[in-house]
């Protein structure tokens, strides 16, 4: 462990959108580092709101550090053997780390903890997104990291048939847990029409300004049997009236149709959600749950000459159906945000206003607004 | 987050005060990593008695890692937009992230989580002390880090019209909080004459051997409404008899009087502290706590030609007087320490012998020797 | 804290066998960062059966990510000033620790928190075995990581006059532990024959297919009163029967017989371990536990010319012998392992059988298959 390295390899540094990157003159081993601060100042408080109690009770105005990430990537031996880990420092998680072979583009795999491309507004870096942070609905429907395995690529032919597909296969009990709870698996597809036969990133807000639409309609599904119900950057949790899970409790089925498209400027995405929750210890009992947003942002200095470039204004319908007999609470959420980008991604600041409406059918509705201020850079 | 970088910058190289530095030709982005480890040996143990029980049990002579400090800093997309992070290895606890908008010298701007500015002891860095570790009042007194925004800059006129100033606005909740207990802030400033006309930096030890004296006499106040009586790394605490505080329980104004002075290889620092804590859930009860430390240091090799140039040798004394109904403990620390220099700061072996003597009204005084051997070393 | 780097000196960059290097043009600063995954599947479960209950209840098939480190090390002021940290991201612990003054061969120096020589099984990197992980008797036998201070050397004569030795202080808490349990100390000794005139590294399977042998024969004696009678990744712990251990309580003497050969392509390594625990709180009641372990591995590209040269078998034996009354199972695994190396040990897939045998004197045995898939990857 503590001798110098014998033999070495000139390696030449430069900085680009990954950070600093370090790179051997044969171009078999490239490191890349990046840190990234989140600070956010919310009012009345920052989470959106869960349950009816959320509403009532003191208000916790928020300032802090909501990310701090240590991102490390690169290649090793190989330009087509790529990793990738990535550090929460403010919660000591350990939330990527990810191998990937990545030698041709219609067949790629990897291997790890890794976020599942199950729906955009998750899949996102919460760096480049358009809005402060997800919709109210993220909570009820991502699968957020998951541990396994997954073949992916591009499927490109001439013109319109241009397809991306993912299948995968994971433990599903979330990130950072070390075993899975039984013999059940999750398995996960996806299957994309990049209809404008062109790619689109996992990104938000046109900054490229695209030229020519680039367009994607995508089908999701996933089945899992753990004793989760949901799942978030803290692994493996519950829903509402589902606590407490035991091992292979629940079976949950998934569905999202997603849509999104960026053009001159104008960008747009949407998902909608079905989730069915089967109780396998409680005589097969089945939930069915609904959700959905629409989402869409435009850099109005396309349209309006004086329109200060940097300025993007960005708008959110997101609404959450569970229709079950423990939860009869229909939830809404509107949000209008307004984007500086500073230099892109790597440094902005949004403002965001939100309105939640929470319906409890035959009950009073509560409402309640929120108003957020985020700087994100990366470092 | 997984294809090369696009368009890239060269970097070079080199090593600095603060560790290795990487920027890029055009000075627009800096990177620099240091790590520092510092090993310490205790007998019969490492903290400061707190209560008179402490001076009885089994002694434990502590050799641990006392700190393990990765620090990354540096400056992004302007030379004037700097940022900071700092994580305890040992602990994995994030404790500086800081974003530093630092264009002018008379009104710089920062925000995030970081020591603030209230004590000479607390915010001279651990690795750059005189002594092994803080007074025995740094526990009562210290505001430790905290998470908000500040303002602060140099006033500089002609000759002594030399002012420093700091002002901010933070949760006031501590270390690693992430949201506030109730809507009442910590205020928190500090005017610092600079009365020779020369700034003096937060640093322990004149090892620049001043050829002119540097000399800072300052005033800080502060108010805080919180759970919290006092806040070490940890986030915030409790003082022996204020248990357990609830949401905005104990409203906190505290003052503190400081000199600090370094001349010809001579260092001194001194403060004088006052504390008022009300307890807002019950009748507004009020305590008064009084305490104080005095320090100097001295490379005597300025005055005998025979003595070693890296070697100093420093004396502190310092008491705290609670003055409660609760607890009438006063107690008094005085220590004598010598440090070996091997480069400054950056590597050095510290001796240090304390006697503490507590001293309850009316009751029977309680006394104790402690030996600590430190090696501080930054990497 | 804030400001720019002062002096500076030139660093270049290359790659090496220790990941990422950078070092200053007069070699007193060097810097070494490395990142390793290790991932593991595993069916029917991964850890060794440690009681006979283990060999019942659910199986849980693991996929998961076993080790993610982060490992950085160097020298800084002297080139024979060295340090060494790793940080395992997965579960957010320091694991090494390390300030290294190696001036002389014959005479070395360590403090800090490191992984104690007293078994080649466990001093040898999780990434450089031969096997999959350690054996079923590295949970009973093994001192971990422990803080303290060490000397160490080679004392190199004529011939096979060639001989290393280590002598330790430790606290004998284990990892993470921040003060000694009481007064008592952990005492370290070892003492190796380099019977052939040649040092062999603590490293597994002849990579570098020795054209002249390379042997090992060592003796490692250790002694410790503490509240543990076992130590592991996790720090102090404690075997079956010997739960809540008060500070003090168990005496631990433990000896083992070790040897290790490398010559064309073939490795073997073996350990006979003794240990006996004497309970200071329960009459001094004595128990002595013994256990061994065989292994062996080869390049048969080195016999057979149509062998595949990456690809190395490797077999180990191992047996554990409790001998006390309170738990009379004797332990035995036999495991059966291909490597293939891609890139040496940063780069390798190993492939694994391990056969379980439990024997309870006068009672009914338990037996357990194991399969384990493992990739290895230093980046």
């Amino acid at each position: 462990q503590q001798e110098a390295a014998d033999t070495s390899k000139k390696v030449s540094a430069h900085y680009g959108s990954k950070g600093f990157e370090f790179k051997t003159a044969d171009d078999k081993f490239l490191l890349q580092v990046q840190s990234r601060l989140q600070f956010r100042f919310s009012t009345p408080e920052d989470q959106d709101p869960v349950t009816f109690d959320d509403f009532t009770g003191i208000t916790k105005p928020a300032f802090r550090i909501n990310r701090a990430r240590l991102k490390v990537g690169g290649h090793a031996f190989k330009p087509w053997l790529k990793y990738y880990w990535e550090y929460e420092l403010s919660q000591s998680n350990l939330l990527n780390y990810t191998i990937m072979i990545e030698k041709w583009d219609w067949l790629k795999f990897q291997v790890g903890q890794f976020k599942v491309e199950y729906t955009r507004e998750r899949r996102i870096s919460s760096g480049e997104q358009t809005m402060v942070d997800r919709s109210v609905i993220n909570r009820e429907f991502t699968l957020d990291r998951q541990q396994g395995a997954e073949i992916y690529g591009r499927l490109k032919g001439k013109g319109i048939a241009d397809f991306n597909y993912w299948a995968g296969v994971f433990t599903g009990t979330g990130r950072g847990s070390t075993t899975n709870d039984d013999n059940h698996l999750m398995y996960f597809s996806r299957l994309q029409w990049n209809f404008t036969g062109r790619y689109l990133d996992f990104e938000g807000s046109d900054l490229e300004i695209h030229k020519e639409p680039a367009g994607v309609l995508a089908v999701s599904g996933v089945t899992n049997q753990s004793p989760y119900t949901r799942f978030s950057q803290a692994g493996g949790g519950y829903l509402e009236g589902y606590e407490d899970g035991k091992p292979g409790q629940y079976r949950v089925t998934q569905a999202n149709i997603e849509t999104a498209l960026m053009y001159k400027g104008f960008s747009w995405q949407s998902e909608f959600h079905w989730k069915e929750i089967i109780d396998k210890l409680n005589n097969d009992h089945t939930d069915n749950l609904h959700g959905y947003y629409i989402q869409a942002g435009y850099f109005f200095h396309e349209a309006l000459h004086w329109w200060p470039k940097p300025l993007e204004l960005a708008v959110r319908n997101a609404g959450y159906n569970p229709n079950r007999e423990a939860d009869q609470t229909k939830k809404r959420e509107t949000s209008v945000a307004a984007n500086w980008f500073f230099n892109g991604h790597k440094n902005k600041l949004t403002a965001e206003t939100s309105y939640f409406n929470y319906d409890k059918t035959g009950g009073i509705p509560a409402h309640q607004w929120r108003f957020r201020l985020q700087w994100d850079i990366s470092l």
